[in-house]
């Protein structure tokens, strides 16, 4: 049977979650559940989109992914069910799987139409996990509802590129458990700029020439460690997600703080590259 | 096999729960562990109710659910098994399943006697575990121990009524996720009282007069979105738990806040609503 | 087949843990993934071999844990895979199974050596996963990689002895969900010191001239309730890892907090133990 995964806003102390799932195992009780995160920021689509992208792939084609963010449903944000890339995702229609879209067709989308459904405050229970069964048990999205052609895109992500292609303007998305920082500079959008040149990045004082692909890049085992880089370094690194992430070597938040505070860096921040 | 739900104030960090979890698989390799929550605040009992009143029924006929807050056992919190509303609970008797019991009878309440149990602080692992899985394995509750006639209620926690029924006064119960303030006034108490009735519901200085079922019921989208209702208005809504809670639509805790702080409200604050 | 645990500072927000058991599944359809604790302060090597010490023998033999805690590989972190007490442990060679190795000595340690790995900044997704599904299908260590003998100890854990054996010198290692503050003491080192002794306890200003088994064991219920002792009081007790913990009973944290901050102790500060 496919897993479903659950992706959510909801946090983990309340009883939504686990309601969930107890409502998931009454329809079937073989089925295999998966937390991605239940810690997005309230109604926060830009990290929900990038949580998303970088942990549905890892998943089996045929996984069903409940999206619920900002999942209550308008006449503007109408519940979907998407098949792209050999995933599903059950959704509100406003943005969040807008950067797996953007990259990949989705070869179905319909807008959900159920009989008889519940109009309370907890669509993803009422609709979403209805929605996933029947895709568990092997059902179609044809049933589920008829085709729609207004996916929306997830708005405002991309950086930008000034100064005759010179220049690239990022934006910190996300900072992660280590205080790190996110921007939402892409390996490939930086690669197709740089055209093999050099760059120096900036992000309010600091400034960094080199962004490297593992933490531990920064430090040369040929000296002697006093003379080292080492923890409480800063570095630029495309982190797992491929993404440019400016990090502190081995950050220790209880003490020092992270890359965010160290470096004075918030969501929304301007980060920019500029190629010399 | 019966799934086994975990609710416990032991947090996330600490190998609490990942001894539960192995010492339950130790004994039944095929059991499906469910967490609910194990963000309880620390010793509230009126949150672990409320918690548990609004997801254990979503679970399948059957569920065994673990109650580990406040479970020291002593000459005053005595360890009982219940059967109720076809769902087995293993905890202290201290309250926690009070909303649940206040509703509907148990069929059977019983103070837990296991042979030679261990006298230590960890009695989730050490007597509760073994209930749970003896009641999994198909095991009678005759068997752990004799039957119990002074199963303790929850305290405190209706709201009272005043003024000739003209008037509920409630309080704070709970504050979601999201900021938003959940009072212990349920939708059937408030029906009772109302009896048709207009009302004006009243926190602090927020006045209320409509309690709505779903968060966008408060936005007319026939109108031009910059003149509607939208991310940062005060409503009232009947919760998915059907309890009166005042939210913040689409609160970002984040910047401006939730309901709690932007409304001045926190656990135990009073909540009146006058009907006219 | 075996269960795979994840010990991780990766955080809940993140798409590392979501990541991780996708890839896991994706291997392993039939896996049972069960997560130990992904709160670990980053970088932490002493909560993480708390934390691991306390859960890892509830399992069943055969175990595989994965930590993920500093896993980046460089010359002075290798990564290394150890069957010690019947347990499988995936690791960077940081100490982190090091209260387990210096209890019991390992059957088998080898270096990790697959090949191709991807030498990115996710080696817990990318080689650990890959070692804990080869041990998963029946895989021996041999396959992984050659034996290796430098395993690193936990460093700077163990209370010091002084005072011609009188006197005991131990230190906070963690502060665990009701603010309780578990030194590095643990009962076996005790006992093999005290020797029948009377003996005092200090940290800061508290002085303590006994160690409970329970927390309530500080509570007559012989008298009545208005004299006794109970929520608020301070207390010693061996917790049920059998380490020395100083707690506030039923510390609230939401309104007084807990022993951490009720009798200001913290990380790394100072516990002495005096044999009179």
């Amino acid at each position: 049977m496919a897993i479903i995964t659950l992706t959510t806003d909801f946090g983990l102390k309340d009883y939504f979650v686990g309601t969930l799932k107890g409502t998931i195992y009454k329809e079937l009780p073989d089925a295999k559940i998966v937390d991605i995160s239940h810690n997005i920021s309230p109604f926060n689509i830009q990290e929900c989109a990038y949580i998303l992208e970088n942990s549905y792939k890892s998943f089996p084609d045929g996984t069903i992914h409940i999206v619920g963010v900002d999942a209550e449903p308008t006449p503007e944000n109408q519940h979907i069910a998407v098949f792209v890339d050999g995933h599903y995702f059950i959704t509100a229609n406003n943005g969040v799987i807008g950067l797996i879209t953007s990259e990949i067709k989705p070869e179905k989308v319909v807008e959900i139409k159920i009989p008889n459904p519940d109009h309370g405050s907890f669509p993803v229970r009422d609709v979403f996990v209805k929605v996933a069964c029947h895709i568990a048990r092997g059902g179609t999205l044809e049933v589920v509802g008829k085709d729609f052609d207004e996916l929306r895109d997830l708005r405002g992500f991309s950086p930008s590129v000034t100064d005759n292609g010179n220049k690239i303007s990022g934006s910190v998305i996300y900072i992660d458990n280590y205080g790190n920082v996110v921007t939402n500079i892409h390996k490939n959008f930086f690669e197709a700029y740089r055209k093999g040149r050099s760059y120096e990045l900036s992000a309010r004082t600091t400034k960094i020439k080199q962004i490297h692909h593992t933490y531990s890049d920064i430090i040369n085992f040929d000296i002697e460690k006093s003379k080292r880089k080492g923890a409480g370094d800063v570095l630029a690194i495309f982190n797992s997600a491929n993404y440019v992430e400016l990090a502190i070597y081995k950050s220790d938040l209880n003490t020092v703080g992270g890359a965010s505070t160290l470096l004075g860096l918030d969501y929304r921040d301007t980060v920019t590259i500029n190629f010399i």
